[in-house]
């Protein structure tokens, strides 16, 4: 009953078995070899664009080298105050990027309206006083689990484009995303405006595999110095893109996150029966955030269930729940079974 | 007859056997997992030494993270003009220190003498108009291939320590210059004077493990931040011990290592009876530097021999060849094959 | 009538007669001259404290190199949103200190709370995933014209060290605040809790002259290093130096700033007089903030009347008035003229 | 008897003239005052052409500053191993651009060879294993008095140009090589393929003025955010442009440089009649390095002489002299007759 996040689920055995597969004789390094190439073609091909790939093993990785493509280290980010470039990545982003700033901006579950982004933009006014702002970042699904539309995107990113700022999307959990939307990972991306992608398969059933998409491709001239510069360039290339090519087969890696998704549903809907309970967000992907009663919190822990306690109130908590491609209808159910006894 | 380089080679079938072995239900995210903890066990109990231990996926991320652990922003790490941290890394070192500078030393096969050290240290005197020497960074095998014992390595170090530096070694070849000598781990290391090293895994044997080793335990005391800030700190992180628990076990590395310099030896004898080749090191552990007349190495290269050319003269090139865990003697008796009928 | 802002303002007449009787014969560069020695005396002597003191010429230089000696790269500054750190110094602090994040924090009239401080560091509880929190970052007089008393500033400065993190004050103003304060310049720094402080008197009829102050000795070890670094050691000292012993000498730097005091509350008491003019924070030091209907606004704009137009609202504009050693009563008297015909 | 360096000496009567012309009523903060816009202007008409001028106060926020808007941070700058941006600055260059990588050429004289240039960048062939070389950084007077004529600048310049990198010109003694040079501005600089010039006056005359001069004026681009975030843009920016228009009016700047020169010459003519006394490098500016007996030096120290003893050898000292505006024919006779004395 491990819902602590969906990175503790073990790799995919398709996965696995790509890795494993890979395994015979040498390959140039560097990503000179050919399951190289093919996993960037196959990640082209998925997007239907021309697009530059660059493969790396994190995700905060990802996000922050795809920054400092995009902004100076005198520019502006602006970002959801709780984005994980913001709140999670330890500075990452001002390390790679050479110091430019994440500019916070509020909004319920993760989002960001078009108009805070509009009046933060009205206030850089002062010219060399203040960073310049040069990158919208978002995240899709959001830190709490919301799921943003290709309208909502767009709109986002046409105020961005507006001020000359490029935009940048987290896609830690874009396939969630993709689960939840009747819609193509182009209209979710770059045909909403996105310049550059963070594209993770780590928390749907990949080992270590992220890539930095440039749909804008200008941004990547010279993005293989700063893979390289930042200890991102693997010597055995190949074990990085096997796993792409493993979980972009037959639309693997759709079929798990919307399994995920569908283990979140259950879990939220079984909980919401209990007394007391209340969702703090709709639960749209495999994240399910929701106040529980201290009893059942207290009962659930000390029956072994594992979750990440978001906020502690004095009569309820604000739990995090996550799903993953691993999480079985037996773990729902076996939680739901200790819930129900206890309320 | 692919000598290009060691990273040119598969996985070790034990190591991969381990990887797949750890891909079992759910684990602590972020190196809070069981196996994390015993490869470091396991890595503190190989050198004998209480040492503060931290897994990365690539020789870069661990020889510039271990640097800006050693020095400051304005500080000096003085190492060999041809060190890979000079010379390979793209800056990586600049990037994590925050734009501290490499004082390069010529020296002999990769070699720095105490003698070169003393009269580079002895130029710093002018105070702050200079940057501040804080580290000496050695290799071991150096970057061609030679062995330095521990001897070497402790009259080195002993200058360092009495300016005030600290000692950093890049272990990227570790295992062929323990192969190559009769000591311990610990004794070319900490009893040596080494301060922090860079243990690599992945040009022998691994897929992409590196460890960032600090002896002088009081360099890590921040070191966590360092690792996640850089991107390096893996969500999965199972997989990373699991291929250090695999090589470490039953000394599998330096039976990997000591075939990888078997091999070497095999093919240097072999050409050196051949007319007009002239090794420019000595063979020591798995890299050979060889000067080969232009027919031989058309000839070579004709038959689809690999390697690299490291400096093209008039009638020779000065070729680099590597052996690894991977290369056999069948790869060795062909290519010299190949050069007997070409001579 | 330009209220535009202190550093309009030219050099006060004493502090240019000491550039210039700095000016003859040779003096040993780079701070090795007996002005800057006694200059750093004299400061010591003013703060009662044995402090290591640093010239430099910019406020901004002296807060971000401030800041690079208290927190690593991958810390965090705590910070009021609106401090001159966060919003008006173009990521300096992020390029002198490597990268560090500034957290910014919600406060009326740039004040922060104890409460606020502590609320925000208690979410500090995920190790290396955030930055870590190292220090605090305090302004007196603040961006909107408020002095903080000792008592204040040690509630704060007790909470910090509470949790770990050094206090840093921007005194750019810190002449204004102490004229309004009954207590001496160590009260309201040091035996508050204040470790290290950027002294500022440019905006007090200085040239370009700052200084970093470390009561906190420690913190200073390295800092000859980063002041060089940041192109901040000047050749010709003592042109600074000579800045600092005029301003010091018979509390000529209280006087002006007293005078500018005094100015700003002349002219805030006379705009109160007129209907529909409100404070938006009472005028404690040399500026005013308050909201002018906009009919006097535009009046007293084609006046020929420079201040600042703080925000724009639909009947009303938020302006900021800043006066100076070098305003006069006849200025004053001028703009209040022009209003109440305005009025 | 001081010719330890050209920074030693006061300002000129002339340019402190000029300051306190400057010190009546507000200006407009940040260099939007008229001097600013007057000297920019002047600087303009000097090199005859339309560049893009930044006023800033130090040599060495200059030369990084310059450099920070010519290279990526993994970029490359191709200087003279005894460049003072490599050896004298403490690491500014990394600090300004994000960690770029200094490559240091040898050369006699701290001249650079146009073979040497091609030379190493010849040996850029390994990608994003190398840093990216983008800027060639010479020096004219060089590190050793020796003056390059345009033709020597321009032959280099060609060939960084052939290869990609733009061209940066260290000033700092630029007047000194102009005044030995029968050439204009514009010839030594743009005219010769100089992209980017420091342009320095502190050490002939000025107490702290220097100017970032783009002829590339697209490399200005955003320049004034990295001069902001440098702590570089002074508030009141009037005083910095008197320097440059009062050191520019009637040549004097030229006048100040010729007259060092001539002592320089003057000094190295009477201490070449003495014997054992030999010259290290030709007089061609205002620098003297020349080997003395130590009985000499020792007699000339005794005497009161303050010079820098550049390398102690066991029988010479090598010692550099270094005359200024401000040295008097007085001051070059008294040293001489000392050591005439004491030969």
């Amino acid at each position: 009953m491990n819902f602590a996040s969906d990175n503790i689920s073990p790799v995919h055995p398709h996965i696995m078995a790509a890795i494993t597969g890979a395994n015979a004789g040498p390959a140039m390094p560097y990503g000179g070899d050919d399951l190289t190439a093919r996993a960037v073609d196959r990640i082209r091909e998925l997007f239907d664009h021309d697009a530059e790939v660059f493969l790396v093993t994190t995700g905060t990785a990802a996000n922050a080298l795809a920054l400092s493509a995009m902004v100076d280290p005198f520019g502006g980010v602006l970002a959801h105050e709780e984005a994980h470039i913001n709140t999670d990545e330890c500075g990452a982003p001002e390390l790679f990027t050479g110091g430019a700033k994440i500019i916070p901006l509020p909004g319920e579950g993760g989002r960001i309206s078009p108009a805070t982004l509009e009046d933060r933009l009205a206030a850089f006014v002062h010219g060399e006083h203040q960073v310049l702002p040069q990158a919208l970042s978002l995240t899709n699904a959001t830190e709490y689990g919301q799921v943003q539309t290709p309208e909502e995107i767009a709109a986002l990113a046409a105020a961005a484009h507006a001020h000359g700022l490029k935009v940048h999307l987290d896609g830690a959990r874009l396939a969630n995303a993709l689960a939840a939307l009747d819609c193509t990972p182009a209209e979710v991306t770059w045909k909403a405006g996105v310049d550059v992608l963070s594209f993770g398969l780590t928390k749907n059933g990949a080992m270590c595999a992220e890539a930095v998409v440039f749909f804008d491709t200008g941004l990547a001239d010279r993005f293989i110095w700063r893979r390289k510069r930042a200890g991102q360039l693997l010597s055995k290339g190949r074990y990085l893109a096997a796993q792409f090519l493993a979980a972009l087969e037959d639309d693997l890696w759709l079929d798990l996150a919307r399994h995920a998704n569908a283990m979140a549903a259950r879990l939220a809907t079984g909980l919401m029966e209990l007394s007391g309970v209340r969702l703090a967000h709709p639960v749209q992907a495999n994240e399910i955030f929701i106040h529980l009663p201290r009893p059942l919190h207290d009962a659930l822990t000390k029956a072994g269930a594992v979750y990440y306690p978001w906020r502690e109130m004095e009569e309820t908590i604000l739990a995090r729940l996550v799903t993953s491609w691993a999480t079985t209808t037996e773990d729902v159910e076996r939680l739901l079974t200790y819930a129900r006894a206890a309320a």
